[in-house]
């Protein structure tokens, strides 16, 4: 019979478990989440069950990754259905600190990543990365975990985390999971909840201007103006706002001049309705 | 027979010699240092060996942690000499990699500490701690350190390092050593080299003036400009110039009101003909 999942809510509670963990040679797989779990989230615990023993969901809305005017007092809560979903899939525990554990009186300490964290997202969420990578960093050391697991939706994130990863040569190694997507294409996001049933058939413009971009790229188009030009219209067409839409290389972030001449990530975040998505897909040269 | 100290120069040198000490479950203590050996140094390297059986000392002269205007070109290096000093103090292996290893092309991740580096030496400094914070942070990562010790010398540094490993859960055992002074009282530090014959006699000046206020404090005065008043006196008139001396919590390095009303130090910084020096002492309640 397998053990029941276990809640650790503290520093202590996850030394503790984790001390356990390291005496019995069982390695740790983390994957960081803010909760309210769907799908893609799921996913990434049945393949770190693949990676390791002792699987680890770390669910933390983590105040420092939003800016002032963003959503943090309503992102979605579900702890009770959280725990449910992550036990099912296969979680050994639950670490949900809360801010003050994470962040006590006296917390000073801050981690960021240069010019990977200030394109794309960065222009308009200018302090987003800065927090992802102090709570990461945070969540890695603490847990001691061996493998930590990532969404591809979150793309430039996993390009920040594994810079940050390399840079302090964090013991830590980062898989990356692919985007799980609902039946009609749009991406899984806990922000899809906010969207109405206008907004969500609008927000199907996102995905399907990046499969249009893919297309043209699978067909062999190469120059970056020609394969973005539609995207922003597509959205606008269907009601929504572009915020951006790049294509640069799919490892570091770089940007091509006219053409694209290496593997490369369509990028793009728009928004439906007051609620801001993201999305992306891989172009293979 | 002692093995001979093992000269590492790539992280990869360093992960190799890790994994060795790890494999025959050695404790290892790091010891951070700039190079240019003297006998504080020495110190923390014999208190490293009662505190673990792997001794690694860094030596790196870290180039993020000096500002545009200071002395990172012609700060004192003589590597074979450190060499000999080390291996005779105790140490089973030294970390000297190149700037280039430390910080390839791409690097682009930095860790700060609030409040804390920005005070005292921080105000005439306002880049050096985040600069030693991410050095530190990478060479506790890249060794593997159980512990690591530092010089009571640089006492905000102390305070600052022991934020950030507390913050982010680094697992870290620190240790402060003693200060090591000359016969005539002052600190040892690798600038002291810098000094002329003149600047020598004139730089006594800082430690007489920091034995004076601990005398006052050891009879009872509490008042803090009673107690720091003849100190930028005592130093000009010696022909130097101080650039700051204040008493702070001696955890935290809070300020007081009017009165000190818990342990403190007592900390300075001044320059002696260009040459910038700083002391400490450790007032108790």
């Amino acid at each position: 019979m397998a053990t029941r999942m276990k809640i650790l809510r503290t520093i202590a509670d996850l030394y503790a478990w984790r001390s356990a963990q390291k005496e019995a040679h069982r390695p740790i797989a983390l994957v960081p989440t803010m909760g309210a779990l769907h799908e893609g989230h799921l996913s990434l615990i049945r393949r770190a069950k693949q990676e390791a023993d002792a699987i680890l969901v770390s669910i933390f809305v983590n105040p420092i990754q939003f800016g002032p005017k963003e959503d943090l007092d309503k992102y979605p809560r579900d702890f009770e259905g959280d725990c449910k979903k992550a036990e099912s899939a296969g979680a050994s525990a639950v670490f949900a600190p809360t801010p003050e554990e994470m962040y006590p009186e006296g917390f000073q300490t801050h981690v960021s990543v240069g010019p990977l964290s200030e394109c794309l997202c960065g222009k308009s969420r200018p302090t987003h990365f800065g927090g992802v990578c102090t709570v990461v960093l945070k969540l890695f050391l603490a847990s001691g975990c061996d493998i930590a697991l990532f969404g591809q939706k979150d793309y430039q994130q996993y390009q920040v985390i594994t810079r940050m990863v390399k840079d302090l040569h964090v013991p830590v190694k980062l898989i990356s999971c692919p985007i799980v997507r609902e039946a009609d294409g749009l991406a899984l996001s806990s922000r899809n909840t906010y969207l109405t049933a206008d907004a969500r058939k609008a927000a199907l413009s996102l995905p399907r201007a990046l499969d249009a971009v893919a297309d043209a790229w699978s067909k062999g188009e190469r120059n970056l103006k020609v394969l973005l030009q539609p995207v922003g219209d597509a959205i606008a067409k269907a009601g929504g706002r572009l915020d951006y839409a790049e294509i640069r290389t799919a490892e570091g972030l770089k940007e091509f001049g006219e053409k694209a001449d290496c593997d490369a990530v369509l990028a793009a975040a728009a928004v439906f309705d007051g609620v801001r998505l993201i999305d992306n897909r891989l172009l293979r040269f």
